[in-house]
């Protein structure tokens, strides 16, 4: 039985994009593991007609659930828990033992700020404690209460959650334990989904592999496949139900059949954890990192993992030639005769990392990010990518890559860890 | 006169949040400069039937231009221009010079790919030529033409664009000038927006500011405000139709004598550029970076600006102790007597990072982004920042972050620019 949800985020600020939703995407993820079908995320300014508008859409769509995100600050605009008991048909009343536990939380929190308007607070929080009657009160992580508001009649129940990501996640649990909430997704059956990433060629190859699969009697139709570029690198999402597994299993394999060359994982891994645990080892490999064109971005792609500390030594960001020099000891002579941007010195920041950190194995990266810059000889986009565990044991790739400045930088930190974790793999 | 418009994003990975929607914003931000109210944003899966009710809801708001970016690809799940072709009432037909033209740019892209399946690369391009009759074509940037596709009757017209930023964005002047689109939003009046930057309060001085203004007699009812806490700093967002300036200047001018020391952005800079702007002078400042939690977020944000050259020498990623030691020249024993995350070792960062690069001023930053690494001395989330420009002309400030290990990085590079650029204020 197919139990259909739809997510309302709210806010300006998203709909205009100075804040990027990251509740939708997560919401999702959820549901799918609840085996709910996530119909669509409706995005809304803080007006209370569009919520309404949104809220009854999902209704009318036969939505048995809606979350909604964000709209429980202390502020006039945030009008989220008034607007769904509208939609519930339920009276606001202030709900005083929740009316308690705020004044305490903001008490604590508003210790740091000598000189707050105490008013100020106090009105904020009366208008958090106040509720859709007969709701189910999920507790403030931060000073917003969630909620979880049942339909009076047979329409969706509504689960009212805040928008700082910080606060909504860790109050999902209790939201989807909650009595309406179960009730409301009642005989939904799970839905399992698998990933295959690639590297290295062109999304219209693997639309061909699907055909041939089809050709080959795989049963497609059971499968819901999507495919997308992403970083430079293509995702193949696949979601089935349980019952279905043996038919991803023989998808799976003909793509692995086929592009064994490109196909890096099938367990849903990243090229950044695989890299991580090639440096983990036995035995443990240090690592150390010397970049221009991504001006910090490799080192920050690595620190994002916790625990990187455990191979990463540290970076050099030699933006400037005097930097490569100083600090990466880089031959000024190399940088005249070839310019900065050149095999010899993308070859000679890896060397110039691994030695000045002492680290096993030393990352490279020199380039044009544009807009400025280019050359007829060296275009913008032009990069030059080098490993080195020393000695021949080297790996080297030229890149011309398309897009933005943005996009250079961040492609090219995709592509320095494939390269480098390819050097790893093939020593292994 | 109000004109709506609504945003269709469609892309299971973007309603899944593998990828992140950067398009409904974009367009939300052309559509206000238009004039054009922009009711909501749908993100729907690529399910044509999730596509089809999205199209028909912004009809049934009364939308008079509907936008809808992604689904355009070659591959089969790529189904908007059809469902467009049936919301439109139009029939589908092979426009045969345009499938010339996307032939042409097949030849030309797939070049460089050497064992390509041609077949599969013929039917994509078919499939991508063929659209809703009488529909004005865009022409690709990539090599999925965009559409703009009228109603039969009073409905709203549709734009359908492709949806990678970089083909979807200078896609939209050409659909934006083209006469059915003109037409749709006929009598829309333009809508000004200005934005105020506070950094260092909390949002409900804010929501206290706005009342104030009230009883002060300001007519805020003329303003459509909106508040949001983003990496650190308040933005207070407002619109306001050009008539009504006078009453933005009241408002802003309360907000400035209330916030003076907290408000540093009345005209939309960034502080990332009005730190840049100080650097440049003249007279021109040259920066070095020193870092060990943010792990090089600090030199990526930097260098994210086109021309950081101009000032930024180099950055060091002083993520181990001996990183810290023979990059940023820190005294080991003053690691051992107070510990990496310290006061004296962020100002040694800073101070090493101007000598080692050479640099009329340096930043420092050293911390516990966390999840693991915490006592209950210097618990997670402790950070040290530093900015120096040598001797006593030094600005250092101490940070307890809440927050996951990606928030305490973040939040750290917006501190730090702040205290950097508050430094070289101060000396001017």
């Amino acid at each position: 039985m197919t139990i259909l949800a739809g997510i309302v985020v709210t806010g300006t600020e998203v709909l205009t994009g100075r804040v990027v939703d990251r509740n939708g995407p997560w919401c999702s993820e959820q549901l799918r593991e609840l085996g709910v079908e996530h119909q669509s995320t409706v995005v809304v300014g803080d007006r209370p007609a569009d919520i309404l508008a949104a809220l009854r859409w999902f209704e009318a769509q036969g939505c048995s659930l809606i979350i909604t995100s964000g709209g429980l600050g202390p502020t006039a605009d945030d009008l989220t828990a008034t607007v769904v008991g509208e939609f519930q048909g339920r009276a606001m009343v202030v709900d005083e033992p929740l009316h308690v536990r705020i004044t305490e939380i903001l008490r604590r929190l508003t210790a740091r700020w000598p000189n707050v308007d105490q008013d100020a607070i106090a009105l904020g929080n009366l208008k958090q404690a106040t509720i859709p009657e007969g709701a189910t009160i999920l507790e403030p992580i931060g000073t917003a209460p969630g909620l979880v508001v049942p339909s009076v009649g047979d329409g969706p129940t509504v689960v009212v959650l805040p928008g700082p990501p910080s606060e909504l996640i860790p109050m999902w649990q209790v939201a989807a334990a909650s009595e309406p909430f179960r009730s409301a997704i009642e005989g939904s059956a799970a839905i399992d989904q698998s990933m295959l990433r690639l590297f290295g060629i062109p999304e219209s190859e693997i639309a061909a592999t699907m055909r041939d699969a089809v050709d080959a009697g795989v049963d497609l139709d059971a499968l819901e496949i999507t495919t997308c570029l992403r970083r430079g690198e293509i995702e193949i999402v696949t979601r089935f139900a349980p019952e279905k597994t043996d038919v991803y299993e023989q998808f799976a394999s003909f793509v692995a059949a086929r592009h064994a060359d490109t196909l890096f994982s099938t367990d849903g891994s990243t090229i950044d954890e695989q890299f991580a645990t090639l440096l983990k080892g036995p035995p443990l490999l240090s690592l150390a990192v010397a970049e221009s064109c991504t001006g910090g971005l490799v080192a920050a792609r690595l620190t994002e993992r916790p625990g990187a500390s455990e191979y990463l030594r540290g970076g050099i960001v030699a933006y400037s030639n005097a930097a490569k020099v100083s600090l990466a000891h880089v031959a000024p002579q190399m940088i005249e005769t070839n310019g900065a941007v050149s095999e010899e010195v993308a070859v000679a920041l890896a060397e110039g990392a691994r030695t000045a950190l002492g680290a096993d194995l030393g990352i490279g990266v020199t380039g044009i990010a544009g807009p400025d810059g280019g050359s007829e000889d060296k275009p913008v986009g032009l990069v030059w990518c080098a490993a080195s565990l020393g000695g021949d044991r080297l790996a080297v790739r030229k890149l011309q890559l398309p897009g933005s400045r943005q996009v250079i930088r961040d492609r090219t930190t995709t592509v320095v860890l494939h390269l480098a974790a390819s050097l790893l793999g093939s020593e292994s």
